[in-house]
Order: structure tokens, then C-alpha cells, then sequence
């Protein structure tokens, strides 16, 4: 897939704001026409979509004239952030398997490559209205799965999903935070702070045009992009019926894997999660157990050993943390960042992604060259070893 | 197989003296020389069983002299007591698959069927050094499962198991103590009045000869007595390596249900049980699905609705307690003691034999007859149903 040009690029913009996440009939339309002609279509500036009902198009039009897809473009720029389409090089992949209900494209604040840092990611969800057991599980997994190298996914919501955000950013590590609103609209308003936090050392990202206000359905539909993104969901603390065990089933749906934290049997705020393990989802105690299932993945997993891309085709800022790391032993994030003469942040999301692409290895605290980092230039591409190869690290 | 004779079961009586519960030895030799000619040729006045090692045998001798079975079957008689061999009527068959592990006889106290009781029996065990939680929940199991006409089984120990007990016992229930000591050796001592209660409304029984002690090696033996005996094991709490976890693993090497009620990951407590649960027993939560899962089971359950026996075969105690079975809506077993002019804890035993033959059923606290109780003469076998046939209690 290419990359797409500054119209089809614009499109895709405006389309974010005439349309619901997760449409199917938009995803076909999409296909059929692609985004240009059907932002016409619907609009009234084109021939309208097949089979697009009248009282929709109408919609559409009342609401063409209030589509602004330059400005919100340079909005999301002047907030130092960036809109990301399919064919881009940071695009997710994985998105891909959602299938006529992939996003249109994401609106992205934070460095560090979506793409990369998705590779080695799992979401941690949960009860808004969790217990002090629920929180205190989640922020341990955050920072345990933080400290073994792993990207913590969540939806920036109270309870679990912020408890995880903040473990793994008090372990120095990764986060990315999905939201059901616009990137400017911090939800909820008690997660700013933690937002903005989110957004220097990590990514908050959405499906939301800028000023997009949070829905039940929206929370739902966004769902499945924390589904989608990561290699596996780990469902904290749940009711029946929560929107986390949809997450977790959606998961399972994509062929990801599902895995969820056992609680009390008297205490209701486990009752989803207990239901999620009887439906056949993998019971997990510590980051360990989680890391050691989403590792053993094949087919999205980058290779644990040796990189995946030839050195030579690291950007320069990647290059830069590259050559900072310490050859032997390692060293702590603020070390390489000085030893490369950049910001922490920057130095930390390129050191994700370096690990992403096989080159350094996280352990605890310290970043390490991995085994053949330093020797190899024609790497294996990801997709050809064994599906069944277990992590070791 | 045929009931043994008075010889065979005097031999055995002191087998159970003379060797340890389990020794897959002293079974097969039971197997080629029966238990007679064994105990002659252990004790020295038969030739010795083939491959029989000098020091076994030197031991046995000087056992040999204070071996009195006929001073322990009349010590137990006394009791109240039995002691049952493999082709009693009462013997439950389900022992017969522990090969030649199997018990050598079960000393037994309390007057309900042991083989009815078994095949409708669930084993309820964890940690002596439970938690709140723990106990708790034993309890509202061994309830739950009583009130649903489970018999709960499990190992009298302080903790989980006296708790399960209790909690059988409160509900009206039917539970088995399953010792590790001698049926006269109340264990632990300050269990010595709940043991009475058991005896009373229930059962308690052992492979150990009165006066027997219980040492390390023999609760592990004990807990596969109680693997064999139940149609699943549940585990409520248990640390790693604990002695519960062995009796779960021994259900599920014989094909029995293995279940495992989930506590919080950071409970210590609760790791013995996660860990059984990542093995691949089934977590549950309440005694509802416990019943659904054991109650689906096939090769050992009767029929759910209707007997599997004639009327005319049962005993006349069983008789005069179905009789007193109010036609319509069931009855209390108060009531129907009071009907039948029977006491409340031979009414019970006989109700619960009744629900194990299919012409009763438990809803509650209330007994009823089973659908095709009153006109069935001409039942069909129990091992015949399709074994996918899910309970609908």
C-alpha cells in the first residue's frame, strides 16, 4: 500500500468527522470508491455512494459545509501531533484485521512510531469503579509489563485503565492511551494531567476529528481499536456485561489473545472477568505469565534476538539512542539520553522502537544491546519464524 | 464380583494393619494370591508372595502376633460401624480405579449407602491455613451443593475442609468425612465434635485400622480416597505445592472433574489454585457450576429424572422414606421423617440413596419425587444415557 497524497489525506480527514468509527458500509464504500469520491458523494459534490439512503445523505449534506479538514490538520500539527492514514509508514497493520470497520485513519499526539510500538504492545482494561485490589493489580501489571520491554495499552479511563497507564509510566516505560474523543479533548476531565503525561512519554491517539465529545457508543467502537492494536487484552477487574469483557472478546475474535485477572468469586467487580476465564480465556496472575503468551506470538511478533531491519535503515534519531546504549551491560534510560544528547523522551520511544525492531532488549531498568545487534545488516523479515517459538527473554 | 466370605474379609481387616494404604504391591499380589493366602504369606505361615524382600518380610513377622481382625471388625461393630471390601453391595466402585492403589476396604461410620452416596458426590478441599475468604466460600459451597443433593466430601482437616463440612451439614445436607487416621481416631482433635456430627448425618470412613495415626504420607494417600471416591474435586484455596493440588491432579488422572474457585492474585493462598487453573481445570465460582459440570458427567451419574433401580429392589427403610414422600411439591426431611416414623438422620441417608437411585429429587430445602418415580418398575441402567446429557436440577 502507498502512501496516500495530501487529498485522498484530506478526505480521509473530513471523513472522520461526517461518519461514525467503525461503520462497515463506510469501510465498503471506502473500498469501492476510496476516500476522495466518497467524500463527494456524500457530501453532494459527486455521484452519492450505491445504496446510501436518502435520509443519511441528507445528514451529510447539512453538515458538509461545517467540514474544515485543512484546519483540523493544522491544528493537530500546532498541537505537535499528525493524522495517520493506511499506507502510512507508522500505520498499524494490525488495524488492518478489523477488516470494513478499520478506521478511517488516527489522529496521533506523542513521538514515537504508532506502528512499532504497536508491534509490542498489550492493552490492559478494566472497571472504571474498580476496587483498591483491582487498582493495585493493574498498576503492578503496567509497570511489570513497562519493565519486560512491553508498550501498556489502555483507554485512559479511571479505575483500571488509568491505574495501568500510570504503572507504566512510574516504571519509565511505555503507554498508549485510545481515546473515544477528540485528541484536544481530554476524558475524563480528572485525566488531563495523566493525558498530558501520557502524551510526552508515550501516544494518545483516537479516531475522533478534534472537538469529538465521548459517546456510549463511541467508548464501544473504540473498543476494538485497543482490540486490534495490541497482541493481547487483559481484562483487570470486570462486571457482567462491561465494556472491557467486550474489548477482551473482541480481542479473541481477531485471533489475539484474551486473558484476564481472577478476583474473589464474592466480589462482583470480578464477575465478568471469572465469566471471560470460563468462556475459555487464559487465566493470568503476574506481567510474567502475560508476557510470556503475547511473546509467544509468531506472526506479528518481531523476532526477540537480532534486528529485523538492516541498521542502515534506521532514521537518524533511532541511530542516535542506537549508538548511546552501553555495549556491555547496558544502561538506564537518562544515561543513554545524555550519552545521545536528547530529550528522555525521545530517547525512550526511539529505544521502543529499537526494540521493536530487534536491535536493544529491556531488562528492568536497563536498556541492552540484543544478542546479534551490533553484527547483523541482512535481517529475516518478521513474518518467517516458527509461529510456535517462545519468547525467552 | 461376589461378596466375600467371613475368611476374606477377616484377612483383609488385618491387611489394612499390616501394610500402608496405596502400595501398589501389596495390590497386585492381592490381585495373583488373594487377600488369605497373602496374609499367610506375610505373617509367615504360607510361602511368601513372589519377590516378597527379606526385610518386608521380617517386619510383617513380628507384626504378626498383634494382629487381632477379629478384635477390630468387633471394635467397629461396637461403634456402629462396618468395615466394607471390594464386592459388597455397599463397595463404591469408583475405588476400583485406582488399580491396585485401590483401598484394601474402607472402615466406615454412619449409616448412608457408601456406594449411593459416592455416585452422587463432589470432594471439596484446600489450605488447613485458609483465609476468611476461604472458609467462607467453603462453606457457601458446601451449602450450595447440599441444598442441590451433592454429597460433600472431603478430608475433616481444620480450614476449607471443616468448613465445606459444616456448611453441608448446615444446609441439612449430606457430607463424608474421608480420614487419614483410624475411623476411632477423631482428627484433627479439635474436629472431634463436627467428626460427630458427621458420623451422625453422614459418613466417615478410612483405610487405616482403628487406632491408626495419621503421619505425612498418609494424608497424601487419603487424598487419592478422595479423588476416587467424588465425580470432581474442587480446590477453594491452596498454595503452591500444597496437599489439595495432589488430590485435584489425582482426579484429574482419573478423568474426574478437576475445579478451582479463583481468589486474588496476591493472596498466596490463592497461587496453589491459579496454578491448577493454568493447567486446565475448570474455574468455578458457585455451587451451580459445579453441579452443572459434574452433573453432566455420564459413565457414573444415574439418570436425573427417574430411578434406575425397581421399586420393588430397594430395602424397606428406603421403601418407608419414598412412601413418605409427599406426592405434590415435595416435602421437608422433618416432615417426611415424621411420615415415614423414622428418625431424621436414617430418613436423610435414605433420601439421599433415594436421589442417587433417581426416585427423589432436593430442590432446596425440600425433597420431591422424581418425575418418573411413582410409575417406573422397569428402569433403564445407569450407564446407558449419553454421556453429553447435561443435569437439570
Amino acid at each position: 500500500m502507498t502512501a496516500p497524497g495530501p487529498d485522498e489525506r484530506r478526505a480521509r480527514a473530513a471523513l472522520t468527522r461526517l461518519t461514525e468509527p467503525g461503520d462497515q458500509q463506510v469501510g465498503r464504500w471506502l473500498r469501492e470508491l476510496g476516500p476522495v469520491a466518497l467524500l463527494r458523494g456524500l457530501t453532494g459534490t459527486g455521484p452519492p455512494p450505491p445504496g446510501a439512503r436518502a435520509d443519511r445523505l441528507a445528514g451529510c449534506h447539512a453538515r458538509a459545509a461545517t467540514l474544515d479538514p485543512d484546519a483540523d490538520l493544522a491544528a493537530v500539527t500546532r498541537w505537535g501531533g499528525r493524522f495517520l492514514c493506511p499506507g502510512d509508514i507508522q500505520w498499524p497493520g494490525q488495524l488492518d484485521d478489523l477488516g470494513d470497520a478499520r478506521p478511517l485513519g488516527l489522529w496521533v499526539r506523542g513521538c514515537p512510531d504508532v506502528r512499532l510500538w504497536a508491534l509490542r504492545s498489550v492493552a490492559v482494561v478494566g472497571a472504571r469503579a474498580c476496587t483498591d485490589y483491582g487498582s493495585h493489580v493493574a498498576a503492578l501489571l503496567g509497570a511489570g509489563l513497562a519493565e519486560r520491554g512491553w508498550v501498556v495499552v489502555s483507554g485512559a479511563a479511571y479505575g483500571v485503565d488509568g491505574a495501568a497507564h500510570r504503572g507504566a509510566l512510574a516504571a519509565g516505560g511505555a503507554t498508549v492511551a485510545v481515546l473515544a474523543s477528540g485528541i484536544d479533548v481530554p476524558y475524563p476531565r480528572g485525566h488531563t494531567e495523566l493525558l498530558d503525561r501520557i502524551t510526552e512519554q508515550g501516544l494518545v491517539l483516537t479516531e475522533l476529528p478534534p472537538g469529538g465529545h465521548p459517546t456510549r457508543s463511541r467508548f464501544v467502537l473504540r473498543n476494538r481499536v485497543i482490540a486490534a492494536l495490541t497482541r493481547g487484552t487483559v481484562v483487570v477487574e470486570a462486571e457482567y456485561r462491561s465494556g472491557s469483557l467486550v474489548t477482551a472478546r473482541r480481542a479473541r475474535e481477531l485471533g489475539r489473545h484474551t486473558m484476564g485477572v481472577p478476583g474473589q468469586v464474592t466480589s462482583g467487580l470480578s464477575a465478568g472477568v471469572h465469566e471471560l476465564l470460563r468462556e475459555g480465556a487464559q487465566l493470568v496472575t503476574d506481567a510474567d505469565e502475560i508476557a510470556e503468551l503475547v511473546g509467544a506470538i509468531g506472526d506479528l511478533a518481531p523476532p526477540r534476538r537480532g534486528p529485523v531491519v538492516a541498521r542502515d535503515l534506521l532514521d537518524t534519531t533511532a541511530l542516535r539512542a542506537l549508538e548511546a546504549v552501553p555495549g556491555r551491560g547496558g544502561g538506564g534510560t537518562e544515561l543513554i539520553a545524555r550519552n545521545a544528547g536528547m530529550g528522555r523522551e525521545r530517547t525512550l520511544a526511539s529505544l521502543y522502537e529499537l526494540q521493536a525492531l530487534g536491535f536493544v532488549e529491556r531488562r528492568g531498568d536497563l536498556w541492552q544491546l540484543a544478542d546479534a545487534a551490533s553484527t547483523s545488516g541482512t535481517p529475516k523479515p518478521p513474518g518467517r519464524r516458527p509461529p510456535a517459538r517462545r519468547g525467552g527473554a
